[in-house]
């Protein structure tokens, strides 16, 4: 697709998909066909379409942060907007939010309730509401969010898309109205999680405006079997029905590509979490926008929605003793996870912990909104990176986990996550394949990783073969037999099917029957090699076989 | 001496300084002597006396932080204390100090002012004023101190010793008595550099139990031409007479040995010192010991100093969105500092600006003390490694510098520090230790480094040798004679006597006159062997007259 048949196609989504109040505003179709018009297709991203939650600027558009009376229209592009239109993409228009992006409901808004992609009658999630269903419809390939709390993440999990909040200080808040201005971050959402973090990698880069603004050296990728926490049971009470098994799928999944899985009391960022909004650090919401609301005192209710109003003017009650209590309170915390977390490469957890519909949010719209930050709330608070990905659906909604690991592992977690997409197929090996011997480079090229021994069931006979180099040929047998010790390796799908294309005869990849009863994709041979090949199954496996030579 | 012999000597030049107000608690002699006869004396700092500023716990002393009324009595040493014991070192005892680290004077004690150690009507400057005076008299090898706003660096310029303030979280502050929890550092004192950074690298170290601990990289050593940073002109206004001037000739000094020094506008730092005191970060003071003082205001022109009393007692005013704000603004100011230093290994100051009589601290105890840390409290707000070494004497007193430079440069600043220390000499070369020849690498590996091509008054004549490898020989004359190139190189002190002595006649090092009307050593050559050698003066140097050959 062109460009232009990209912004085409978005417009027509737009109209098709007729939810008026993702948008706080919408370019015309011919300014962005124009636009379309003038890409280099070379770009990157030429002719993406990217939707921009509105607290961040777009030349020329006005930015409300989700408030009318706070409007102001800006001169330039904040820098990720600027460095993804460097890239080729198009932007739509400015997305609806929770006002001054202090919410994760996507309801508290004069734009009115942002409704979910899945289910109307359910929330989005926020505060990047409009970025993120925007996305979940097809609408934009790409949006922009910002993230405090989890307003980049939780919404990314609820309808089903994926959210890149990076290391804070990586992308630059340049031209981003300040939620908590020291922990916000700028963050992507994309179906594809390919993309999202291509986009996440051109908005990164210092910026000499942004005085948070940070570079570092990426953590090296994870081990090929690296180890991956997950919360103890008790922290996983009151999860939404069905949402405790649909993680714990998600951990099984993950296990399954060869991660090792422990369970760790996370009681400490659950706490770390808490303080985000009931502690004094609420007084950074008061110093970006208070003034705004103490002067518009009578646009409460209206434009300046009232549970939003409430939580930033009582940022003002707190003292700086109680900030300089909640910080030590914090470093202790933070220093009790990284104990806890030790050794592993991310904390696999779920986004968020229900999803209710707008009808329950507006009966307890703190208290509902509370339940939604448990496993967001404390990332940029001690300086993790985070990735919300979907896993599956509960209920016919998505539901998403999230990785999240310590600063500058945005990579790393990327590459873990990668593991939920193409969590790899396996094959049994008995021969020349296994560890040591002449053939096994193959699977570790293929990008093959060792899952570990394994032994077939007790009906297997092993044959020596006369090819060169030495092989084994594995028959299944009617009666008889043994089992026979090999060893379960890991491949990429297209390594395997590379591997599988080139076995020369008489092997062949077919199905192997362990001992535990599973079964499994193994080398095989075809019979006529085997007719006067000599029967090594006493050996119990090549290896003994070769050793007695 | 034996560690026994040290502590003897210890206690001998307590009584001999007669300066009780050194002491808050010392540890009777006998003891001492006890645990001196069990210590190995094979350990780094076998015997090595230490004075431990009584903010610091030491197990079974009393912990006072300068106030009778908050003391307790630690069962365990403070890790920097149990890592210095287990080096052998031995504790003399615990050290006066401005009341709850809460000044950079020293005399705000109801222990006593402390004197300074070189004029007894002048301060010591604190807060860790009986540390650095025990080291300055003698009577401590090594001294702990602590340092939130200068409390390490100001009373070792004043006292004509060195204070090494650690990046933060290098030492642990378990066991220490906060002053702003997330700012502080323990520090070491010692009169000799290399002790000092001895020390500290003994006492470095994570600690669980302290949730501030960090631990990283060292930045790499310096280069051989390092950029070094100085304050421009404006940045210096308001020192001591004589100040200026000694400053300068430091920064003369340094220069010679290589390094390039810039001018830069510090301004952004000396912004960032005010926000010390002057802004919302004090409610970390109260925070930490603000319950005893609202507990005991009776107390307070007694027990509790009354300045110190009036500034924690001040943070309660403070907000947190004061805090938020502040937090911006320092940010801003780290970022233009971080901006305007690019490039340099380190920023050279001074420590301090002046140096007052008791009895000037006494009529203006907060005016006095803000002129101390012009260039001392920024450090910590904005997690620099910080280095305040002896810089010479002003009118008969110790003056100070100091080399601060990003978090984990500590050993890089410590080496740019030993150029003060250990500026080297020069040697002229004309021949065959030109670079590029054949004994040009007896001169890298006496650790000298080139400073630059020069050329001789035109008072020379050169002969070609006929030694193996070829040299020549540069002969002054009584008339005639010419110019001859050759180059400066410059060695430690010991490379350079190493060097002379290994040199072979007929070659010797004497001293050779340049066209700049400078003098410096240089290669001659015994008049024997030019007797029959041919004059090359000519080619106007060796490297013309080899190309000739």
């Amino acid at each position: 697709m062109t460009p232009a048949e990209r912004a085409e196609a978005a417009y027509d989504r737009v109209e098709a998909a007729d939810r008026p109040e993702i948008w706080i505003h919408l370019r015309p179709r011919e300014e962005v066909l124009a636009e379309a018009a003038g890409i280099d297709p070379g770009l990157p991203l030429a002719g993406l379409v990217v939707a921009v939650k509105d607290n961040i600027d777009v030349a020329g558009l006005p930015t409300t942060a989700g408030a009318p009376s706070y409007a102001y229209r800006p001169d330039a592009d904040a820098p990720a907007v600027a460095r993804l239109r460097a890239a080729g993409a198009l932007v739509l228009g400015k997305t609806n939010l929770d006002q001054f992006a202090t919410g994760l409901v996507g309801t508290r808004s004069p734009y009115g309730a942002v409704r979910n992609a899945w289910d109307p009658a359910r929330i989005s999630g926020g505060s990047s509401s409009g970025s993120a269903v925007a996305v979940a419809l097809g609408i934009a390939d790409l949006a922009l969010g910002t993230d405090t709390a989890g307003s980049g993440r939780v919404p990314a999990a609820l309808n089903g898309v994926v959210g890149v909040k990076p290391t804070k200080g990586l992308v630059p808040v340049s031209g981003v109205v300040p939620a908590c201005y020291t922990l916000d971050c700028v963050t992507v959402l994309a179906r594809d999680l390919r993309l999202a973090r291509a986009a996440a990698e051109i908005i990164e880069g210092p910026d000499p405006a942004d005085p948070l603004s940070r570079t570092g050296t990426q953590l090296p990728p994870p081990p090929a079997r690296p180890r991956v926490a997950v919360p103890a049971e008790e922290n996983l009470h009151g999860m939404a029905d069905g949402w405790r098994e649909a993680f714990a799928a998600a951990v099984t999944c993950l296990a399954s590509t060869g991660v090792e899985i422990v369970e760790v009391d996370v009681t400490p960022l659950l706490e770390a979490a808490q303080l985000l909004y009931g502690g004094a650090f609420v007084a950074e919401r008061y110093a970006a926008v208070g003034d705004h609301l103490d002067k518009h005192r009578d646009l409460i209710g209206t434009d300046l929605d009232p549970t939003v109003a409430a939580i930033i003017l009582a940022g003002r009650e707190k003292t700086a003793v109680d900030w300089a209590a909640d910080t030590a309170r914090l470093a202790a915390l933070g220093a009790a996870a990284r104990t806890a977390l030790d050794g592993c490469a991310a904390l696999l957890t779920p986004t968020t912990t229900w999803h209710p519909t707008l009808e329950e949010v507006a009966a307890d719209p703190v208290g509902a909104n509370a339940r939604m930050g448990r496993f967001t709330n404390f990332a940029n608070l001690l300086d993790y990176a985070s990735l919300a990905v979907p896993a599956g659906f509960v209920d016919g909604l998505p539901f998403g986990v999230m990785l999240t690991g310590p600063a500058f592992s945005d990579r790393a977690l990327a590459a873990l996550a990668e593991r939920f997409a193409n969590p790899g197929l396996e094959l049994f090996v008995v021969g020349a394949h296994l560890t040591g011997q002449p053939l096994n480079a193959q699977l570790v090229q293929a990008g093959g990783t060792l899952v570990g021994p394994a032994r077939t069931a007790a009906r297997y006979r092993l044959h020596a073969l006369a090819t060169r180099p030495l092989k084994p040929g594995l028959v299944r047998t009617a009666e008889g037999g043994a089992g026979i010790e090999g060893e379960i390796w890991r491949l990429p799908a297209a390594g395997f099917g590379a591997l599988t294309a080139a076995v020369p005869a008489p092997m062949a990849i077919g199905t192997v029957e362990l001992a535990d009863g599973g079964r499994i994709s193994g080398f095989l041979v075809e019979p006529y090699a085997v007719e006067n090949a000599p029967d090594i199954t006493g050996f119990g496996g090549w290896r003994a076989y070769l050793a007695s030579l």
